[in-house]
């Protein structure tokens, strides 16, 4: 189990309020004082209810909050006007249970798109999840908005900025390949540093590019991808503006846990599965490195020849060949779990003992070197997992 | 078996030379006097030897060629400056033991990426192959340029332009989804027809777009892709120019042939598994139909829903949603099998009777309605198939 420590004035709680049949379904985010947020949601055209809410909302409080609900089992996606009624009375609904001002609680939900919320449940939900708030719940939270994660995700640490003890706690959820309907990315990250609004706008598109536009699971984009980031400021450090060291102390270690959640979202579900993490270097723009990297994660052809335990370097340098970034084919390098299998031009003849263990452990390692320039780009994807085919082998059998 | 008719001047064969086991590996498709050709070749950054060798010779020949030929087992593919070498010995081999031409034969070839071609067993086949040409070839040939294909890939019709009978036979190979280092797409169309060059040009551009570029398996381009059409002139209509009447009728009909081939490679290798259609209408923009059919044909949570049989409107409401293409989504109509799940903004509650056969036949048909415009695309997909969860279920058990 994680450490489940929260952040200086912030209080978390999940429940079980019946949108699903057992586990729990309803989570709490509540900051004793009010406290900045910068979010990012999902570039998809169809955005669920909560997401049109909450930018809303954000842009009325000036992107000051009070609280997050999330509901999971029910996405409150292509749901209409009645959708964003819902919605806004989920929001209404905190805000009062909390004692604080309206629209100064943001709404996210997860689950089956289409269906219209059951309101009851939820109502109730509320009323209840409030008494339970506490410094140690930021686990429950976690449960609560999983939907078929296998395991919940947290990610926590503190550190020191100018003799000030700065606490960031997050947690996520994510597991594509599992089940089809529900593969909807979210992560809450709360802290309690003092830092200026633009910093911690900067900071959220930052540490997201980096880890979850880092990683690939079934190449879906959902309704419902979520990122937030609040801080209140109740550390007392000097305020950290959008550069300085101050500042790349916090990048150091917000980046540190999302990498870490983004990971745990590739590694669950994937039973005794691999998981793949393509290096690409050596590119001549910052951009191309993140390209190619990412055609080769996402590339089926590789991600069979990684499940299969067969080092066909020849599939990883098409998937590189067709991300649209333009180098040369005869200077790239191929290395797959260490071993060189293509350079100068040509094919290296390994001996099957050299070869024998590769793509055979549980992590791939696929790392291309352009030769081009000086920039890389790291993605991480997984295997196609043996989990992922019984559940879709049984629906037809 | 297909009808192998052959249009008037054109001989084929297809023998075993020893690239691979036991099936045939090589194929020729001749040309009794020069014919024109329009080919177009992979995308991908990564191209074999012989689409380099093409690219070249089509430039020098200006685009008059009398034969090419095709190998299967070897991509000869990141071969360097020796793959070069290679693909240009096999066309003055062939060239010399046809009596034409040097640079007059285009070489082709599909298979490993990566290892050199073993030039022995090409060398005395095509000594071999030129004396099998002959007017019932074509299926042979098809069989030469198969790798994981189940079946040969032939289709061919005649018709009348002005009273004269024009025929155009073509095969093709492709079958993605099985072998993950085999997933090439070749496709070579012969005609008789009397054509200009400008009007042959745009023939296999449209053609392609609406058939080979409207199909999706894996979602790879391969590094060998390549499409070509030779026209001889041997119908000896009235020249085919680029628009009017003449150039419509060869138009149907070569469309007709190429969407057969495109179809038979979505079907190939898919044992019992399922066809996917994705028809969309009314969009403001002509790409943008393709755009949201392609987005949701790609989309690999899509492909599971068909397979489950379970109709998941939402899930190909948001892989529409994550094309890139902006519409309203209160206006869309999702159709499944006929179907309507979700119209005017709102999930329609059909009675499970109604919806007990969707998704359950042998061809799923996913039909978007944008209601911007009135522009539409059709895309062809096919789930994950059962034979390529087993073939990759086996590898790791």
């Amino acid at each position: 189990m994680k450490k489940q420590i929260l952040p200086k004035g912030f209080l978390a709680a999940g429940i079980h309020c019946g949108m699903k049949k057992k586990r729990k379904d309803l989570a709490l985010l509540y900051s004793e004082e009010e406290c900045k947020v910068a979010a990012l949601f999902t570039k998809n055209i169809v955005k669920a209810a909560p997401l049109i809410l909450a930018s809303k909302q954000l842009k009325k409080n000036k992107g000051r909050i009070r609280a997050v609900v999330i509901n999971s089992g029910n996405a409150n996606c292509m749901t209409g006007k009645q959708g964003l009624k819902d919605a806004n009375e989920t929001s209404e609904l905190t805000a009062k249970a909390l004692g604080v001002a309206k629209d100064s609680v943001l709404v996210s939900s997860t689950g089956v798109i289409g269906k219209l919320m059951c309101m009851a449940p939820l109502t109730a939900g509320i009323k209840k999840i409030v008494l339970e708030l506490s410094k140690n719940g930021l686990t429950d939270a976690a449960e609560g908005i999983s939907t078929t994660d296998a395991f919940q995700k947290v990610s926590a640490r503190s550190f020191k900025i100018k003799g000030r003890k700065v606490t960031i706690s997050s947690i996520a959820k994510g597991a594509g390949m599992i089940d089809p309907s529900m593969a909807t990315m979210l992560c809450y990250v709360m802290t309690d540093a003092n830092i200026s609004k633009a910093a911690l706008s900067k900071a959220v598109n930052e540490t997201t590019e980096i880890s979850f536009n880092s990683i690939t699971v079934d190449g879906d984009m959902s309704t419902n991808d979520t990122i937030m980031l609040l801080a209140n400021g109740k550390a007392g450090n000097a305020l950290i503006q959008d550069k300085g060291q101050d500042f790349k102390i916090f990048m150091e270690n917000l980046n540190a846990i999302t990498k870490d959640l983004a990971q745990m979202i590739v590694r669950d579900g994937e039973g005794s599965s691999k998981i793949i993490e393509v290096r690409v270097k050596g590119s001549a723009k910052k951009t191309d490195a993140k390209k190619v990297a990412q055609a080769i994660a996402k590339s089926l052809l590789v991600k069979c020849a990684v499940l299969g335990g067969d080092p066909n370097w020849g599939r990883i340098a098409s998937s590189a060949g067709s991300s649209g970034v333009n180098f040369d084919t005869d200077k790239m390098e191929i290395k797959l779990d260490g071993v060189v299998f293509f350079v100068n031009g040509k094919d290296v003849v390994n001996s099957p003992k050299r070869i024998e263990k590769v793509f055979k452990g549980k992590e791939a390692r696929i790392e291309v070197d352009l030769r081009q320039g000086r920039h890389e780009a790291t993605f991480y994807s997984c295997d196609i997992s043996k989990k992922y085919i019984m559940l879709n082998a049984r629906y037809t059998t």
